[in-house]
């Protein structure tokens, strides 16, 4: 595409996401509201409760994007490193961050929390020193130093940081998209398909065969940050699948 | 833990994955069945549709990990370029596959298709020169090349591949899991479950929140290779559960 895009890399921390027991729900919904605000998210990894690997990761990625957003392992409890991982990546002490600690102690006072549990609680105030707090209406907040963002795992309280953080980045222009379906097979368009993405070289298009109880069918997809071109394109497409004798199809 | 394990990548190749289109639905997947075999997925990434990327990410992962499999990119459209990026990354020609070949121009005549259609069709017989055929019940067949193994992005032919590939791999022993839960929160448990962590260090353990109508728990999950060693551990962790005041309850 022609212009500048801000790029993003996502890290979804957890052993849990590797073993197969628990289904990753943040990635998609993070990629869709920081493209909103112009953040194109170019590569996601997921990764164990490994420092060795934390840490790695973290200083490969945030070298190489201008945005990286963590989710996973800022809880209560020994597997919860992320907090730990990021200060040692950036070369600092981790602190008790007395805003959250207190909190966390205001919750302890209200539940009747003994002192063991409230202790365990507030490895949740650690953050690395010199970290801004990403506020939060769930849980207790998350964290940002330099341009990594750490979030917590559990998609309510993840969905509450981001919807308040992606406002304050700064982004580009967002990326946008147009779609149409068709009762077509992607071989049947793959030609003309080629020959529309030459023709529209910056926009990107995307072809995504799909099942309708037994019928199968192709989404076409534009993504692009300029609206007229998509419309074209859209225009394009649309034409292009009445010319293969079918018809353009409401499909996202 | 305490032995080898045979460690595995999973690359989820495509941009519909990071603009939140779709949502990934193979990641769970494959890392349980090749759980199964006694595969490890350390690391999973998910890539765009770019051929740097690509190449880049098979060429560093494939040296750091015994097996590396992909999903994506291997259908008949301009933007499948996983076979031409694998066999770039090998550096190897990119070879019609007389099988794949046969097995296509079957369908062509069964299905009436023009030769336009027949030869995008054929895009998706080509392979890296060497390669093995990965075989699917469904749709056209993956292919291997050394430790990289590449797969469809659509669930269904992901999983026929996976299923048949899987009993051919070479695994160390399964890690096997337990797991309970109580309606306990993490906090309250947190040092307890520390103290556990350090007695069994060939296991590990991991504890995840959930909340049930709104009801908060925590679920704690053992997972290792010695099933003696995992019914010890859960038996210590249902004793923890009631040391705490609360019941074990059967969740997974």
């Amino acid at each position: 595409m022609s212009f500048q895009p801000v790029t993003a890399c996502v890290l979804l921390i957890g052993n849990e996401l590797l073993s197969g027991r628990t289904q990753d729900a943040n990635l998609a919904h993070l990629a869709t509201t920081l493209n909103e605000v112009g953040v194109s998210v170019r590569e996601a990894r997921v990764i164990p409760d490994d420092p060795k690997v934390i840490i790695e990761t973290l200083n490969s990625v945030r070298a190489r994007f201008d945005y990286v957003f963590t989710t996973g392992g800022i809880g209560p409890t020994h597997d919860d490193i992320t907090a730990e991982c990021v200060a040692e990546a950036f070369a600092v002490p981790l602190v008790m961050n007395e805003e959250i600690a207190e909190t966390i102690r205001g919750y302890a006072k209200v539940r009747g929390m003994s002192d063991t549990v409230l202790a365990a609680s507030l490895r949740m105030a650690r953050v690395p020193e010199g970290a801004r707090l990403l506020p939060t209406d769930v849980g207790a907040p998350g964290f940002a130093i330099d341009n990594v963002h750490v979030m917590a795992g559990i998609p309510a309280v993840m969905q509450s940081m981001i919807s308040k953080l992606a406002p304050t980045l700064k982004g580009a222009r967002p990326v946008r998209s147009r779609s149409v379906g068709a009762y077509l097979g992607e071989s049947t368009i793959a030609d003309a398909l080629t020959a529309l993405q030459n023709r529209f070289n910056d926009v990107d298009l995307g072809s995504y065969p799909f099942n309708d109880e037994g019928r199968y069918g192709t989404t076409l997809v534009a993504r692009g940050t300029d609206e007229a071109r998509l419309d074209a394109v859209l225009e394009a497409l649309r034409q292009l699948i009445i010319d293969h004798g079918a018809e353009p199809l409401a499909r996202s």
